[in-house]
C-alpha cells in the first residue's frame, strides 16, 4: 500500500512549525507494515493543494492529508476537496452536536466559524474527532483512499488511531515488518561501515540496514519484511548476534528509546537511584530522565546550580575549590556529583559544569569546555570535553556524554 | 525565486528522524525574502530521487537537496546527480585535503569510504563543508539552480550560510519581506477570529495574516512583502497598534522567542532573578530558561524535587503539609516556591507539582492534575490545572502555564 503524506500550510514552509506530524505518522504506519512513499508539504493555496492531490492520486494508493482545517480564514482545504471530488458541502449533524457539546463544556459561545467546522463535503465519510472541533474525512476515488485530518498533533493522532487504522486493517491485508535499532557509540561512521562491510553484504535479502548518525551515536536500524513477524524477529536476532561479535565494546543499547530511558530501565531493574547536579545543562539532564514515564522509580531529583553561591549552598562545593580551580573544573564537577548524591541519598549521580556559550569563554577555558563527573557514591571521576558548536548543541552533547559515562560506571566497564 | 526542498532518506519517511532541516531552511530563506514553494521527502532509491529532481526542475527555480551524502552504503544521491546532469565523477583535491586534515586531527585513519566522499560530479561547483567530510555541490541546468548538501544539520547550516546565501545574493535581486509575530493567549481561536474579522479584512493587500495555534497560545503572524524593509516595518506597526486596541489583555509578547526568552529579557532589563522548584516538570522549566544564551544573568538555579524527602530536605516543605495535603496541593506548591526563592536568593520563583502520567493518578487526583505556584518573595499564589493528555504534553503545558502565571506577577497584572 503505497502511501503519501501531504501537509498543508505555510507555517511548515516558512519554518515556523516543525513537521512532527509526518514523523508520527511514518512511525505508526510503519508499525502496521505500511511504508511512506513520499511526504509533500504545500502552500495552502487552491491551485497547489489541488495539484498535489492529483499527483498523489497518480502515484500512490493512500493519501493522508493534514492541516488546512482550522476555523480561521487561511484554511481552504475543504473547498478544494469539494472540487477534487466534485461535490457540495452539507452540515454533518453528529459533528455539529459534538462541537456544541465541546464548546458549552468550556462555556465558549458558538460562532458561525465554529458551526462551519461541521460543514463537510458530500463525498466523504466523516471521521469523528474526539479531541477537537474539526472532523476527519475519508474519501475514495478510482481506488485511491484520501484521508483529510486537522493539523493539531493530538487531534490527528486520535483520528488515526480510532478511525483510520481500524478501517485500513479491514481493507488491507497488512504485511509484517520488524525493526530493531542498535545504538552504537565510540566509533566514527566511516570506520564502522568498514568493520561491518562483510556482515552487511551477507544480510538476508529481506533485511535492510540503515545508518542513522546522531551526534555522538550511530543508530543502526535493521528492517525485516515478510509474512510472519516471529520469523522476522528470529532472523534479525541472528544478525544481531553476529554484530555483537564484531563490535562488542561499542553497543550501547538495543532500542529506540532515549538514553535516559535505557539507563532508567537498568536502574529500575536493580532498584537503584540517580540524582543530578547541573550547571551548563540547566535542567536538561534531569529532563532526559523525567520525560520518561515511571521515572520517579529511579530518579530522586536534581539541583540546577547556575551561580557559585548555589553550588556552595545547595551542593556543598567548597569556596576554596571555586576560587582556586574555578567553577569549570574537575574538582568542582566532582564535588557537585558527590554533593547531590549525598543530598538526595541516591546510588549514582551525574554533574555537569561548563561554558555552553555563546558568551562566557575565557582565554584558558573556551566556549564548549565542559567537565562532567559521575559518582557511584564511593568513587567519582570527572572528564573534560570540548564541544564546539551552538549553545543548544553543546548542551545536548553534554547530556549524551554524561549518559555514556554513567552507563559505563553502572555496568562496571 | 520559487524554491523546493527535497530531503532524501528513509529515516524521515519512517519517522525515525524529524525533519528539522527543512524548518531551518524555511526560516532562513524567508529572512532573505525567498519563499519555499514545496518540501518533498523521498526514499533514497535511484528512481525516486531522479523523478523528484525532474519534477522540481519543471516547477521551481531553486532546488535545495539535503541528505543522502554520508559515507555509508545507503547513500546513492551522487550517482543519481551524475545521471541527471549527464557527467562523470572525479576526486576534488581541496575536499580530499580537507578530509585528510579533519581525520588526522582526530587521529582517525583514512578509509576508502572517507576518500570517496571527495568524489564529486564533474558538472558541479564544490561548496566547502567546514563542519564535516561531505562537501556541498552547486549545479545549474536550464536556468534552475540545484544545491546538494549533507543531511547533518550543522553541516547543512554551515554550507547554507557560508556558501549558498552569498551566491544567491549575488545572483538574485532579493525582495524585502518582514514578519512580526504576536503571541496571544487566553482566547480560543474561533473567538479570536471573530474579534479580528474587521481588522483582518482591512489589512493592506501586501500584508498577510496567519493563525498558528500552539497549545495554550495562538501566534498571529503578519507577513509584509514589498521593496523597502523600513516601509514594511512601519506598515506592520500601524496594524499592530490597531490590534492592541482590539485585544489589549490577551497579548503576551511580540516575538517568536520562546516564553522563557521573553520573560528572561524582562528580568534582565530590570536586574531581577528567578529560581525554580520542579516536581512534575522534572527540569523542563529550568531548561526553558537555561536554553537561552545569557540566561545566567537572571536564572539563579533550580531544584528538581521528585521525592517527598527532597521536597523537605532541599526546599523546606513541611512534613505535616505533605502528610495532610499531599505532594500535589496548593500548600506544597507554595512552600516549594517560597523555599527555592529563599534557597537561591532570587526575586521570583516558580514551582510545579503534579501527576504527569501515565501512571500515578489516584481517585481524588487524576493524571494531569497540576499545581503551579509563583512567588515574588513576598506574596505567593498557586493555581490548579487539569491537563489531560500524554505525559510529554502535560509537562509542556505545565511549563507554558507557569510562564503565563509568572509573566502576570512580574507585570503586576
Amino acid at each position: 500500500m503505497k502511501t503519501e503524506i501531504i501537509t498543508i500550510g505555510d507555517e511548515i514552509l516558512i519554518g515556523q512549525v516543525i513537521d512532527t506530524n509526518s514523523a508520527w505518522m511514518g512511525r505508526r504506519l510503519n508499525d502496521h507494515g505500511i511504508e511512506i512513499h513520499q511526504i509533500t508539504s504545500v502552500h495552502d493555496t487552491h491551485e497547489h493543494i489541488l495539484q498535489s492531490l492529483q499527483k498523489a492520486k497518480d502515484n500512490v494508493d493512500l493519501v493522508l492529508i493534514t492541516g488546512g482545517l482550522g476555523p480561521t480564514k487561511d484554511d481552504i482545504t475543504k473547498k478544494v476537496l469539494c472540487e477534487f471530488f466534485d461535490c457540495d458541502m452539507h452540515y454533518d449533524e453528529a459533528t455539529l452536536k459534538s462541537i456544541e457539546d465541546r464548546l458549552s463544556a468550556r462555556s465558549i459561545p458558538m460562532t458561525q466559524l465554529n458551526k462551519d467546522q461541521a460543514l463537510v463535503p458530500d463525498a466523504c465519510t466523516v471521521l469523528a474527532n474526539s479531541e477537537g472541533t474539526a472532523p476527519g474525512m475519508w474519501f475514495e476515488k478510482d481506488g485511491v483512499i484520501f484521508v483529510s485530518m486537522p493539523g493539531v498533533p493530538y487531534e490527528m493522532e486520535s483520528i488515526m488511531e480510532k478511525e483510520v487504522f481500524p478501517r485500513l486493517k479491514e481493507r488491507v491485508g497488512l504485511k509484517a515488518i520488524y525493526h530493531k535499532t542498535i545504538i552504537v557509540y565510540g566509533v566514527p561512521e566511516s570506520m564502522l561501515s568498514d568493520m561491518l562491510n562483510d556482515w552487511e553484504d551477507n544480510l538476508p535479502s529481506n533485511i535492510k540496514l540503515a545508518y542513522l548518525p546522531h551526534q555522538l551515536m550511530i543508530r543502526l536500524r535493521l528492517s525485516a519484511f515478510g509474512d510472519n513477524k516471529q520469523d522476522l524477529q528470529d532472523a534479525v536476532q541472528k544478525e544481531v548476534e553476529k554484530l555483537e561479535k564484531i563490535i562488542p565494546d561499542n553497543i550501547f543499547a538495543y532500542e529506540d528509546d532515549s538514553l535516559g530511558a535505557v539507563i532508567g530501565k537498568i536502574l529500575k531493574d536493580r532498584g537503584e537511584t540517580i540524582a543530578v547536579a547541573e550547571s551548563c545543562t540547566g535542567g536538561s539532564v534531569a529532563y532526559a530522565f523525567t520525560k520518561n514515564a515511571g521515572s520517579s522509580d529511579y530518579f530522586k531529583g536534581g539541583v540546577v546550580a547556575y551561580s557559585n553561591e548555589v553550588k556552595q549552598a545547595s551542593l556543598g562545593v567548597k569556596a576554596e575549590t571555586l576560587e582556586s580551580h574555578g567553577a569549570v573544573s574537575a574538582e568542582t564537577a566532582e564535588q557537585m556529583a558527590e554533593g547531590v548524591c549525598k543530598l538526595m541519598g541516591s546510588d549514582y549521580a551525574i554533574s555537569t559544569t561548563g561554558i555552553a556559550g555563546p558568551g562566557g569563554g575565557t582565554e584558558g577555558k573556551s566556549v564548549g569546555t565542559v567537565w562532567i563527573a559521575v559518582s557511584d557514591g564511593t568513587s567519582t571521576f570527572a572528564e573534560c570535553y570540548h564541544f564546539k558548536r551552538t549553545r543548544e548543541h553543546n548542551m545536548e552533547r553534554t547530556v549524551q556524554t554524561a549518559m555514556f559515562m554513567l552507563e559505563k560506571i553502572i555496568q562496571g566497564k
